[in-house]
């Protein structure tokens, strides 16, 4: 992490804080959406939100000792869960103790006499990429985190669309059979049940199970040294880059289950456009291929000659560059 | 059809048109949403667009000989197919023959000096459901024409949601089984394939025919005179409703496979309020029962408190009133 010489008095910069179940990111970002520095710890999200919100706090405050808190607009919180944008409380984030509901954004307030935003994480990644990344050309799109989960965000006219109560975009909750397997949010059958980190490293564990040979030979296996259980969509992907056969045919396969997913979505919001980001934005060519293709053959008519799969650019910078795009 | 004085000087109405490929409907609204008075006549779809032209224009003729064309607002047409609101054109209604591209709006205007507008026939319907109807409590809805298709709109905020072409609402299309049967869209498993008219009906055909009990004593072989192939939606709901089993189990199952396709679209648009319109919301209110429990089964948790699954109001009358409503 980079020391910086604190700067003039006029203010230049946000903060951005991307809140995960793990760790905390936080940066300071520029009115360009530059990420000049940046900050992470350790969530502790099993502690509950008093140890949460001090943790944010701490990572603030690391921030403003390298960059003059005078200088700063505001600060911005992207959340997962549930989140009420006006009262700034967020509801139920998964794997997080206690949260019932936290007043987020007045406990930070409490601290710093700022302006304090707070958005979905999922709709923050999709502002970051539509205002300074991978859908930075068009006014509408669709944006897929794949990553633990799947999740999203919809960009209409360069605007985030909320929904009702600010869950619109929850791609990975539409299921494409009904009869499919139980998911953990009560259906059947959703896009994250096939295609989730827990579910990919689950069918990729079976199918090695089942072949000695590449379990034991493979590129993939020699990722995870011989321990299946450590198999994540990151060896996955990774294997399948350099070429191991089984990786490869797993993770076009998963293409294919998401682009079942985002045909279905494209025709009921007559949208064109789709940017992928999340974990697996980092993946081969041939994965974003076989998203497109299956999208392509199932498309409404009408869809097909505008449809366009796009890589997001802002990688894993996007929770914290689209969370301080709500201050600027 | 009632005939009428000619009415004062003052605008008092508008004429709605619901483009439909067998029949036109025609009908003066009054700025209330009351269809005054209606008129319908063949579309001759078959004919070519100047016939259609022809057909539509000689609607308008009858009921400006009943209505003074000096009280109109203006005429709101809502067509199948793809239609350019600002161009005014329509391309490729199904079932209509050689329709490229036909500038609808101009050949009206080129009639009638009045203020013409045009838009996709299921919008239009949506639109006078959010007005009019059964969804005008809601600001935000998902309005359903379940008939010889199935399509829909989206209200947000009491407007109609285009989309980026002004398709959206293609719930007809959406995919609740990625190995189900082929849709004519060229998609898969989409619910149309379930529950569309022709679906349906050879479903239910298929039913009978091994169940020769049935097919012989029912309500339902009954209606249709014993003729198999005469089965249309329109019998099966009456049927069901008159307590006929096998046309009971068949609209139940089909409100089932329409509440899987349903859930996937309000997790993706977080919206809670669903009006289904079109020939079934004439349907018993088992079928509407059937819908809401799979959707309430299946949707986001965050969903389930508040969902609601409405008959829409305005009956057959939807389009024309919608149309209308494009003018006032």
């Amino acid at each position: 992490m980079e020391r910086k010489a604190k700067i003039g008095t006029t203010k230049n910069f946000a903060i951005g804080i991307d809140l995960g179940a793990t760790t905390i990111k936080t940066g300071v970002v520029d009115k360009r959406g530059r990420m000049l520095d940046h900050f992470s710890l350790e969530t502790k999200a099993n502690k509950g939100p008093n140890v949460v919100l001090q943790q944010m706090v701490f990572a603030i405050r690391e921030l403003f000792s390298r960059y003059d808190q005078e200088n700063c607009w505001g600060i911005g919180i992207g959340s997962p869960g549930n989140v009420n944008i006006e009262e700034q409380v967020v509801r139920y984030p998964p794997n997080f103790t206690d949260w019932a509901g936290v007043a987020v954004g007045k406990a930070i307030r409490g601290v710093y006499d700022l302006p304090v935003f707070i958005e979905n994480d999922a709709n923050c990644a999709a502002i970051g990429e539509s205002r300074w990344g991978g859908g930075s050309e068009f006014s509408d799109f669709l944006f897929v985190i794949w990553g633990t989960g799947i999740g999203g965000g919809i960009i209409l006219n360069r605007k985030i669309h909320r929904g009702v109560f600010g869950g619109a975009g929850e791609i990975g909750h539409i299921s494409i059979d009904y009869n499919g397997p139980d998911c953990n949010c009560g259906g059947r059958g959703c896009v994250e049940s096939y295609i989730g980190q827990r579910y990919l490293s689950q069918r990729t564990k079976q199918i090695l199970e089942h072949d000695p040979e590449h379990r034991s030979h493979s590129r993939l296996s020699r990722l995870v040294k011989g321990n299946l259980n450590n198999i994540d969509p990151f060896h996955i992907s990774k294997a399948a880059e350099e070429g191991d056969k089984v990786a490869r045919e797993i993770m076009i396969e998963a293409g294919k289950f998401l682009g079942y997913a985002l045909a279905s979505a494209l025709n009921v919001l007559d949208l064109h456009t789709v940017v992928i980001g999340g974990g697996v934005s980092a993946a081969p060519q041939f994965v974003f291929d076989a998203v497109y293709e299956t999208v392509h053959g199932r498309v409404l008519k009408t869809h097909q000659n505008n449809l366009k799969v796009l890589r997001a650019q802002l990688g894993n910078n996007a929770g914290v560059i689209g969370a301080a795009s709500l201050v600027i």
